[in-house]
Formats: C-alpha cells, structure tokens, sequence
C-alpha cells in the first residue's frame, strides 16, 4: 500500500508536519493530497477512508463511530439497537433493475442485516430539486413502499426539503434505519479468525454495469440488471443454519475488493481467495472486459460475504444456497493469520496477486 | 382554509377525481395544483402538508409516521425511543450566529426533545460537491462537534457522498437522531386541551432574518444572528417543573404560525393569542417590517411552543426563565374549544384575525 498521506496541506490540520512515507508496495497513484473535494472522495475507496480518517474522525470520533461497521450497534436500556444512515445520490434516479426509491430501502435493510440485526423502522429525507415531475416523485414513493412490504420495515419519520432548480439532480435520498439485534448475534468487522472459510451469495458486478450501461448508453448482448434486492431474508435463514457467523458485509461502493480489505484491515488477518472461484454473469464479465473494468471492484447491491468458522461453514452455504437471494452462493477463499491486512487472490495460472483497497473514482454516484 | 386541492392532476392518483372545495374561508391563493415540485413545497406550510398528504402518506403511511410529531416515538424491547430526522440545505453554510454543522446537530437534537426524550445518538450523511474546499467541509465537522458537546450527545453512524460539480450546493447534511423518553413523559402533537397555557421562550424570528441578512446583503443597524442552540437542557428544566406539559413544538420552518396551527390541527382544539405578548426583538421587527414579513411566519432555530395545563403554567415558565435559553420566556395565549384547528391572533386594537398556515413559499433554504 501507498503510505498515508496527509489528506490536505493548505487547511492548518495537523497532517501537515506528516511526511510522505513511500516504503512498501511501490505506489502508481497520485499523492492524496486535496485541498478539495473530488469524486473519489465518495467512491468507498482509500480516498473515502483517508477522508473519513483525517477529517471526520478526528472531529466526531467515538468509539461507536469507530466500529466502521454498516451499522453500529448501541446497548439501550436493554435493548441491542443497530443504527445506520446512507443517502442515495445515483445517476440516473430509475435504472435497469429498480430505482432510487427501492436502492435507498434495499440498502439500509441492508446495512442493518449485516450486523445481524433485525431491520424495523426506517427514515427518510427527501431533498428534492425545484421542477422535478411530481410523477417521478410518485414513482420513487411507490417504489420505496414496495421495498419496504418485501423487506418488513416502516418509514417512521420523514423530512422534505427543496433546493433551487439546477441543484440536486432531481432528488436526493437519505435514509436512517433502526433494527434490533437478537440475543447470542456477535457480529463485526474486527471478529474475522485465520481457518474462516469465505463465502459469497452469488455472481458480482451486476449493479455497477447495469448503472454503466443506462448512464453511457451502452447495449450488451445480454440486459444487465441491478441485483438490488433486501438481504435481511438471507441473513435470518443463515443465521439459523449457525450463529458463529464472524463478519457480514454487502458489497457496495468499491465491491468485494474493498469489502475484503475493509474486513482483513478491521481484523487484521489476511484473506486469500481463487479468483476463479468467485462467481461473475458472462454478461457482466464481457462488459467489464470491454471497459476495462475488474469485477471485483464494481458496487453490489443484494450481495454479500460471510466469514465464517470452517466448522459451520457447509451449514451456512446450505442455508444461503436454499434462499433464493443465495441460489448461487459459492466459497471463494479463506481467512489467514498471514499477510495481516491484505488481500491476496489465486490467480487461474497459480500465481497470486495484492487486491487492494480502490484508490479513488471508479465509477460515481452509483448508489 | 382553502378547500384541499388535488396536489397535482395528471399523474393518475385518485386525487384527480377529486373536486376544489371553495366553501369556507375566502381564498386569496392560487390553487395548489403543481404537476411539478416547486420551492414552497419544503417551506414548512400548507404546500408541504399537501405533498405529504396526498403523495407520502398515501405510499409510506402508518400509525408511526402518523403521529406527525418533530420525532416519532417507537416502543421497542420495553424502551421508549424517539426517532426523528431532517435534511440541511441551508443557503448559505456559513452565517451570522451559526452554520450547516451546528444547525443540522441543533435542529435534530430539537426534534427528539420536542418529545420530551433525551437526545442521545446521532447519524450524519453527508452530500458533498466536487470542488469543495476540504477546509470548509473541516470547519463543518468542527462546528457538529462542537454542537454534540454543548448538546450532550454523539455521531454514531455515518456516510458520505460526492455529487458533480455544479450540483449540491457545496454540502447537503442529513442526519438523523435517536433518544429515550423518559417514563411518564406523554407530549404529542394531539394532546392539547382547552384550557392549556401557550408558552414561548423568546423572541421569534431571529434566524430567517439572520439568513435573509447574509443572502441579500443587506445590514440592519444592530446585527441579527441565528438564534440556533440546542433545547434539550431547557426542556429538561421544564419537565423537571411538570410532567404534565402537553404540546411541544420548535419554531423552524413556518415559524410560529406554523407551529401553533400544527398542534391546533392534531388536538382539534383552538388557539388564542395576543399578538402583542408575542416577544420579537426591535432589529427583526424592523427589518421584517422593511421586507414585508410577517414573524410570526419567520423561522427559528432555538425557540420553541409550550403548551401546559393552567395548574403548571407558572411553574414551567419559572423554571424556562431560570434557564439561559428561556430567559425571555412568556406566555402568549390559551388553548380554547371554539373554532377547532384554527389560530386567533388578538390584536393590539382590539380586533381579531386568523393566522393561518403559511401557504408556500416565505423564504427558501432557510434550513
């Protein structure tokens, strides 16, 4: 990895007397070094962590912020709660496969399962720019109701704000979401152990090409549609099939790239996985090629991976294989005690190579 | 009141088959009948009650978002939790007495306490546009840790977005909030009763007018400043003076008219005040008086509506004026049975006249 540098040199922050450290991996990207914001400061990537590191939690850290987990769990009078919030900006607001309405349900829900919570109560704010078709805000309602039925939650506090036209791309989205987490649920991003076998429920990529291929009118042979879908389902039926479930993450923005790493960081373990193993559509593979684009760094949005104790792993890939969100579940690799923080996949000729974390843009505002 | 109008005629909800009621009230507006979203449908009024009502409420309903408070109280595992949030678009960031960072804390910190809860987590999304410049998002952040201190409360989840340059207005700040209330605490919307005491705690007006300073450039002879601050210490002091306050309100968008038509609406109860006893500092009388606004339609960031039986009405105010943020603190008027869901103002001649909820648009992004 590139050494850490100071996330910006001109604004007095303590980064500045930081120096460069250049040891290690050697390093083709731009220093990162911004005196603003760009888009990669929103992609899920090492600029989004260098963001979020050098800025935010210096001011608003605490040590539930500091989970880095998709949503935090907070003990409550009794109750174990799990909080979460993520505003939806994607481009365009309806897509092959759903729309803002029913990704902004879909990824909160989402958020919460993967702290094994049970998602309840959701909130939503709508920022909406001024001429947006009363029908398109209709349709994104309709949608988000939808999304709630099949997923079992409730908008229990909404906002509404307008901003000037030629502001805000028609709407915005910001959803906060509220779940419980039962009893015996030990769920986190720093509880990975070398031997937890690696598991996904199905083929990557499918949301990040679908967003593509609407944004840049692009037509492949096959439609590719966004996997948006609500995960709590298959998190609850994985859970009955074992409880010693590690690590729950979905793979969004920077995908299951930046999932691994996020999880081998928070855990420090390594993660070793066959790169042929990990299931991707043909559809999705020959667009990736054609664009130059690696699978395994396009944004998900009904996937996951589980890490899981060996012993219980047959168990839980059975359950996800009988849901029909885990019908093409497969084990992609292995938890390690080397490498502490890094992600190695096997390559198809037995060589291996780093997967690391997205540097910055890869594609924005998909989601 | 004006009959209420479909919210929009040609996108096929069942509001199409629905006639304009003209009885009642002489109506001097236009007809709300928006094919698309206009400015005034986030200002807090009679707009954005349509758009909720015949747009959200329709597709997201239930008893939870029904109770229409500032925060919506949930039972979950034996807690009473309130659970509120809010989207901050405020034009521009940074102004006289306050900017985004604090605002976005105080405002979601007022919304749970205006359910008598303790504020205890929060969540903060953040919208960013390319090309900000990293220290003014620093100076935010800066500014909501400040806030969290002063309000007792902590960041717990968070996310951040990046949008084009052009859009989002530099930053957009969502967040969304989560407390306890207490038991014995019953404070709703529709809980006022003829006879009750209306209280406020200060001057009204001070933050739109602040805002309209900045925007327009204009200088007033004494400086006006947001009156932004958190209410969860002095609604503390005021349940400590009674259990039995019955209505809580802030005063944010639509200001004080808004407010007491909101709860005269939900309790089917009227209100009568005197228009006189309505505290309003010298320099926002002026300058609404140069301007054409009415404060009693002028948002706050820092004041709120109390409404509390006859029995405790001195008691509470006591203890609000014992308080720094309720040292002006006065009673404005009484809870009456007639004219149920209306607003009387007693004028200083004698007379009386309707204050009815503010229309459309006062004065945009004000939060």
């Amino acid at each position: 990895m590139c050494g850490v540098l100071p996330l910006w040199a001109a604004s007095g922050g303590d980064g500045v007397s930081e120096k460069p450290r250049f040891e290690g991996w050697a390093c083709p990207l731009p220093l990162r070094n911004y005196p603003t914001v760009v888009l990669g400061h929103g992609s899920g990537g090492q600029m989004m962590a260098d963001l979020i590191r050098h800025l935010f939690v210096p001011e608003l850290g605490n040590e539930l912020l500091g989970q880095m987990a998709d949503s935090t769990v907070i003990d409550l009078e009794g109750a174990r709660l799990a909080f979460t919030t993520d505003s939806y900006v994607v481009s365009p607001l309806f897509f092959p496969g759903g729309d803002i309405g029913e990704l902004a349900v879909n990824g909160t829900v989402n958020d919460l399962a993967m702290s094994g919570a049970t998602p309840l109560f959701l909130s939503a704010a709508f920022i909406l720019e001024e001429g947006l078709p009363m029908e398109t805000l209709a349709r994104v309602a309709e949608s988000a109701r939808r999304a709630c039925e099949a997923a079992g939650v409730r908008v229990v506090a909404g906002d509404t704000k307008v901003v000037n036209r030629g502001h805000g791309d028609g709407l915005y989205l910001s959803m906060a979401g509220l779940g419980v987490v039962p009893e015996g649920i030990g769920i986190g991003p720093e509880r990975a152990r070398p031997g937890d076998a690696v598991l996904v429920n199905g083929p990557i990529g499918d949301h990040g090409m679908a967003i593509l291929s609407v944004r840049e009118g692009l037509e492949f042979e096959a439609a590719i549609e966004s996997d948006t879908a609500p995960l709590n389902g298959l998190v609850g039926a994985m859970l009955v099939a074992s409880r010693e479930i590690h690590c729950l993450r979905d793979l969004t923005r920077g995908g299951l790239a930046a999932a691994l790493n996020e999880l081998a960081s928070a855990s420090k373990v390594g993660v070793e996985f066959e790169e042929a193993s990990v299931p991707v559509r043909p559809a999705v593979r020959a667009a990736c090629e054609m664009l130059g684009f690696d699978p395994l760094y396009v944004a998900n949005e009904g996937k996951l991976v589980c890490f899981v104790p060996e012993g219980s792993a047959e168990a839980v890939l059975g359950a996800m294989r009988a849901h029909a969100l885990g019908a093409e579940a497969r084990r992609i690799g292995t938890v390690v005690a080397g490498h502490p923080g890094q992600v190695v996949a096997r390559t198809g000729i037995g060589g291996s190579r780093l997967v690391d974390l997205p540097a910055g843009e890869l594609l924005p505002r998909i989601c």
